[in-house]
């Protein structure tokens, strides 16, 4: 018989199939593939996206030119826009605002055929210290609530360019995902004094079927309510509110090396897959109302397709139990 | 400039691409197609399901054999099943129950190659009179409390059989998402005793901009808040909490037209469009708290892929506004 699990967090109930598990093998996806043509993100087409705003280059180098290691840009066709005045207002019944925002690209290597399991530690740093510095810089504009990070690799994933990067999305509102984990989290904390983020980790780490990795600084697992398949949670072991906030010295070595051999674990099981990732962390500019919270990534493999089901109900079925998908990943080397 | 929408129901917000809409010669889609080979849910194979659990058939015919016109079975492969005690309990900071529920599919038409649209009107009437059957009989059960129906047609809207078919599964408890917007729509009530829905109707009908199809019973119209591009909602203008008090005498007939008609429109301007489709309806056998909810359809074609933004935010970016959604939608016939 199957099993319903109810994540503590949002309160999502999961159905999660423990009879006819799916193996690895089970699964048909959409490999994630190289089609070649101009790419504006590689070296030499520096002048087809908008000028940069921030690099990681060689000192000898000038912006917009080869010899970068990471490089922010505008998005050319950005979701929101940083000019105007946020101009919220109502429509009858409907609420609505400008698009004021920012949306911005951080390519994170040079490389277009390079994956994150295939580049240098140092190179995963790099981009992981530019998530942090674009956070900070944008989170100085006191009209923006939140800043999303996250990354779309493989078409399948909904990646329209194929050179690896990710998107940074500055909003003038908590969007309502965030605003629920949040608020679920802050209710946990009043409750029990406790975080629990925190929790989960201790509870994980005593459990440890779920685990993937763990190193001095971060863990790697299936969370207990997997939504998808494989689904994977990369959490700080120390309490922390807010991603930017993380020890450039001790905690970004820790994550890279974390998310990398995570990742690489994930191809080998998976060649060529398809995957999202996402930084979930506190609001900025806000009154507060974060304690509680607890940064994290969650990664989601692209190896099904969303049905009717799950969007209508936000109640999930997911094909491998996060017991026996930990268990592959653990094992792969 | 963009626009941001708040969706008043679940207080989701919306990115709407104002500035540099697609139109639809601009979406690249999985065309749904058909692949061949022996289909279960065809005339002869009735013994390739489970036994059939109620049928629209000619008199002369037995259960399990040829001459139906709508048939209800088993899901072969069920996520949740109907025997055993419904046993909630805790693991340390986790929530579970074993998977008792029911999860059954109905065979719209015996026309592997029918969609809805090329259906006869009574024949739509006929299997959505059998939705309200179904669910009817489910709700008979204490100790389920949300009948999920929800539709997938095509392998990119999750359709693992390509003969029309829709899914009804019943839950041993409330969905976040029913949840969340049950709990809106209540707020509302309170606040200005009015169903939310009825004023969403009346603003519609008033800008008539979003309105794609409108008839004696029912609304057809592209949300001022869509989630995805040409996402279209069926409403009920009468209110009413729970789809299966539907009226079978005058609403299903008008249901079906519109349904039908809706779907042929889009696939005048999609051909070969996969999509899909869920029933937003009421909790049952529970202890009320449904005030000011009123049933309704949401169709969602399969025009693009959700990527790690969505996901991580709930926070859609919508490239076709509504308006411009239904305005392709009215004018096509």
């Amino acid at each position: 018989m199957s099993e319903l699990r109810r994540d503590p967090i949002c309160g999502r109930w999961v159905i999660v199939d423990t009879d006819h598990s799916n193996k690895p093998e089970d699964f048909e996806y959409e490999p994630q593939s190289y089609k070649g043509g101009t790419c504006p993100f590689c070296y030499g087409n520096e002048a087809m996206t908008p000028p940069e705003i921030e690099a990681i280059r060689d000192h000898s180098t000038a912006p917009n030119t080869p010899g970068w290691q990471v490089r922010v840009v505008p998005n050319k066709f950005p979701a929101l826009q940083i000019e105007g005045e946020l101009d919220r207002r109502g429509i009858g019944i409907y609420d609505m605002s400008n698009g004021v925002g920012a949306h911005e690209v951080l390519i994170e290597t040079p490389y277009h055929q390079k994956d994150i399991s295939d580049l240098l530690d140092t190179e995963v740093e790099n981009f992981l210290s530019m998530y942090c510095r674009r956070a900070i810089d944008l989170a100085k504009d006191k009209r923006l609530k939140y800043i999303m990070i996250f990354k779309n690799f493989g078409a399948a994933a909904g990646a329209s360019l194929e050179h690896p990067h990710t998107q940074l999305i500055a909003l003038p509102m908590i969007p309502k995902n965030a605003l629920d984990e949040i608020r679920m989290a802050h209710n946990y904390f009043e409750f029990r004094e406790r975080c629990i983020f925190c929790d989960i980790i201790r509870q994980e780490q005593q459990e440890k079927e779920r685990i993937i990795l763990e190193n001095e600084h971060f863990l790697s697992f299936c969370p207990f309510v997997s939504r998808f398949p494989f689904e994977i949670w990369i959490m700080p072991k120390k309490h922390n509110e807010r991603f930017c906030r993380i020890s450039q010295e001790n905690e970004i070595p820790s994550l890279a090396s974390i998310l990398k051999e995570t990742i690489a674990r994930l191809k080998i099981v998976f060649p060529n897959l398809s995957y999202n990732f996402i930084i979930h962390t506190s609001p900025v500019n806000g009154d507060g109302g974060v304690e509680g919270y607890h940064w994290h990534i969650e990664l989601m493999p692209k190896l099904t397709r969303v049905a009717g089901f799950e969007w209508g109900s936000g109640f999930y079925a997911v094909s491998t139990p996060p017991e026996l998908a930990a268990k592959y990943l653990r094992e792969k080397q």
